[in-house]
């Protein structure tokens, strides 16, 4: 019975890592959609999150029978709700990639985000996946050492999102109120995928040691004094 | 046993309530600190954050001790489960309220938000709050019907979403870009505060039914189509 519910883990643990890839995919794609104004593109990632939805409602299923089915205690039990709050958190990072191709598709055939803000968000994207790719590794390795070096990443995220507003509040920004609506919109989206995926890295710690890693630094990161919105203009 | 076990759950709802109480009262006076410039009280909301973590973290170990000690299983397991997704919504609206503290914070002795758009931001808290308590009655009580009201008043959210870009996209709009970020960020963290009252209402539709009303629709609330990004400026 332990093997079994220990291959049960296993499973779970695939499905987990299967999520990030669809969430990083998603993002990948809804960036592309959004740097070159891709209509057809931005369709097929809001329609495909569908699938990112379903897997996490199958995986939460089968965590919540394994819970029902085994009456697991102590870690075993900590680690099957552990997985409904992963599974949260990178089917979260879906919809925020979901978001970002959405905004694609509003403002085509604009694109709506130009000059030097291509770059940045270019950025943004591919800092983002590669922490969500890595978030699926950390689970499945059960890596506690991963999380220290994903939050590290996460500080660059928040140079970036800082970036951002420096562009905007630049006094040649001559893109007008409804772009810097728009790019204050997708730094967060960006920002928020990644914090999700560094949250996935924490639970992994919390799961292998037993101690919460400076849950409330990861919690203060979703704020406005360090990677929010800069001081500039006050 | 069985007895024991529903004193338990009657507890943690009881919980659940307390959660959405000190969420509303977060965003009360946050919103407060926000309109009136006032530093003392946002640094009020910003530290009695951790209390709200705290009744969280308190009640999620509840939950799982629970699930531990009675190894429920169908419905009374559902519920612990659901118990968990409701704490982490209530949580995060507390988050949002701090956010909104945090911003007010950043820009004193500066008011971020000035003009007309304090009457809408004004309106935004109303409601926001009042969903969130009303999300408690509606755990307290079971009750399935009033999601659908909790849902209409969602609409109103999206319509005080929609004004805020309005007025920020009008050719008057003499705020600055600093103000559009803020206006922007706080916007986007009422709406979210809402949205998780009404996520909080639609699973106890699923506990009392069985049957998830309008996940899609609920997941669809926070998009850019409807209560997001106007289409004015494209």
């Amino acid at each position: 019975m332990r093997s079994l519910f220990h291959e049960e883990l296993e499973t779970l643990s695939d499905e987990l890592v299967e999520l990030s890839r669809l969430s990083a995919r998603a993002l990948e794609r809804a960036t592309r959609a959004l740097l070159g104004a891709d209509l057809e593109l931005a369709e097929q990632v809001i329609s495909e999150d569908e699938q990112i939805d379903a897997l996490r409602r199958d995986l939460d299923n089968r965590a919540i029978d394994a819970i029902a089915r085994q009456q697991p205690v102590a870690t075993d039990l900590r680690q099957l709700v552990t997985t409904l709050r992963m599974s949260a958190d990178l089917e979260r990072c879906g919809d925020l990639a979901r978001h970002v191709a959405k905004l694609a598709r509003l403002r085509y055939p604009v694109c709506a985000v130009s000059g030097e803000l291509t770059d940045v968000f270019a950025q943004m994207s591919e800092h983002a996946q590669a922490m969500c790719l890595r978030s699926g590794e950390i689970v499945s390795a059960q890596d506690a050492s991963g999380a220290a070096e994903l939050q590290q990443q996460d500080d660059t995220m928040d140079r970036l999102h800082r970036e951002v507003f420096r562009i905007l509040l630049e006094p040649e920004w001559d893109g007008g109120t409804q772009a810097a609506i728009d790019a204050t919109l997708l730094s967060r989206y960006y920002e928020r995928f990644a914090d999700h995926a560094v949250s996935v890295a924490i639970r992994v710690v919390y799961l292998v040691t037993g101690v919460w890693m400076d849950e409330q630094e990861a919690a203060s990161r979703d704020h406005l004094g360090g990677g929010g919105v800069p001081r500039a203009g006050i």
